[in-house]
């Protein structure tokens, strides 16, 4: 967990903000975040609230000019800069609603760097409103504490992703026919690193064998049972924090 | 993943039954299995289906008399016999019900051989439906493969937990103030295992004290990031599975 100090309380507002944030920088806010403050947290004027722009860490803020819709916050000191986020992307094809979601939600506490929404052939979803998995992303790191938000990819085709892969990343695939054990191939790969997760009904054999044929690729095992494409990113990331992150 | 034979396809429906299975022995079913059955998988006369009863393995059974509410399922061989399942058992504070399900659904998948709810003083579900999630941990059981269900237990309250606590069995807690790296941690502490994780705003200090003072305590890290009950679970789970489990 962060190390926060004793001031603010831990039970401070803790919200993100497009605006740039440095000292005396005063943000106005109504709409959904001035309420959550106003009805749901009960901010007064005076009250601190913690502010994150993802560029220059969180920031204190106190409470002003506080009205029955909208307030001001008045940005006084930096409270911690902005994190150095473990360099883990995470490959998702995406699933149906409430799945991708809780993926997204689960990725950013986790503490992934980028999320790649992939089609692959199999692949449902085939329009992402990636607007509402930004916004899942955002409310996850106001929550989890983090300074920077997850970067959230335009869906791309496994095809291109694979052509497109970058030098140095290792591209770990849940290998559904047997794949080395991950933490050992986490470790054995260190450095800038990469998780592919299928679709509900997993890659087909083509698309198995490209990624397989990848330089880059290697298939891990995460156990005898038929996981959830959620489950399985959730359990390979946190077994890559654990051997290769920040954990 | 289980190594399916050939036959029955993967796309064979698989349903968890109360009935005792043996060869011969036939299943009648109505209702929502039914429903599934008929309306979902269209399954007709002579089709296989996959059954398993917690006890005996996993057994192929066809289809007779389907008819458009119910139909009996013929119990022919087995398929495999019941798994061993890893020996961690999951204790969580229940936490409210969309995020309990999941955990359920997620400790069902990932291997957990048994769960038990935890009444803690921040615990704000005091009223658990176990057989609702009960239905989720069979929903999970029949789509990851599982042979076993994970066990589910009546909810304790935390001090009755500690004092009742069973010899030899390492209590791995998330520590929210710091604790040991978790894969290390339950390497060292191979053999039997339990994931303690706490309710939304954590355990008090008092509680704190009493888990950190149990003989078989041992705090792990999961990461600098606030972790969400649910998240927690899941990657502890996995963690475990990969260190000490079958994974």
């Amino acid at each position: 967990m962060p190390a926060t100090p004793a001031w603010p309380p831990d039970s401070t507002p803790r919200l993100f903000v497009e605006t740039p944030l440095a000292p005396d920088v005063r943000v106005t806010l109504d709409g959904p975040q001035a309420h959550y403050l106003l009805s749901v947290m009960r901010v007064k004027d005076g009250d601190p609230v913690r502010l994150f722009d993802d560029a220059s860490g969180e920031w204190l803020a106190r409470a002003e000019a506080v009205r029955k819709r909208d307030l001001i916050l008045a940005v006084t000191e930096r409270l911690r800069e902005r994190e150095a986020v473990p360099d883990l992307w995470l490959c998702i094809a995406p699933t149906k609603k409430g799945r991708i979601d809780w993926t997204i939600e689960k990725a950013c506490e986790l503490g992934v760097d980028r999320i790649l929404p992939v089609v692959t052939r199999r692949t449902v979803v085939d329009r992402l409103n990636l607007d509402r998995l930004r916004a899942h992303a955002i409310e996850a790191a106001e929550q989890c504490g983090r300074t920077a938000l997850p970067a959230l990819a335009e869906p791309v085709k496994l095809a291109h992703l694979l052509r497109d892969w970058p030098e140095g990343r290792t591209l770990f695939f849940a290998d559904e026919t047997g794949g080395v054990p991950a933490t050992a191939a986490m470790r054995d790969h260190a450095g800038p690193g990469a998780i592919l997760i299928g679709p509900e009904g997993g890659f087909d054999a083509e698309e198995r064998a490209a990624i397989r044929a990848h330089p880059h690729a290697v298939g891990i095992a995460l156990g005898p049972r038929i996981l959830r494409a959620e489950t399985a990113a959730a359990a390979a990331v946190a077994l890559w924090m654990a051997a290769a992150g920040d954990w």
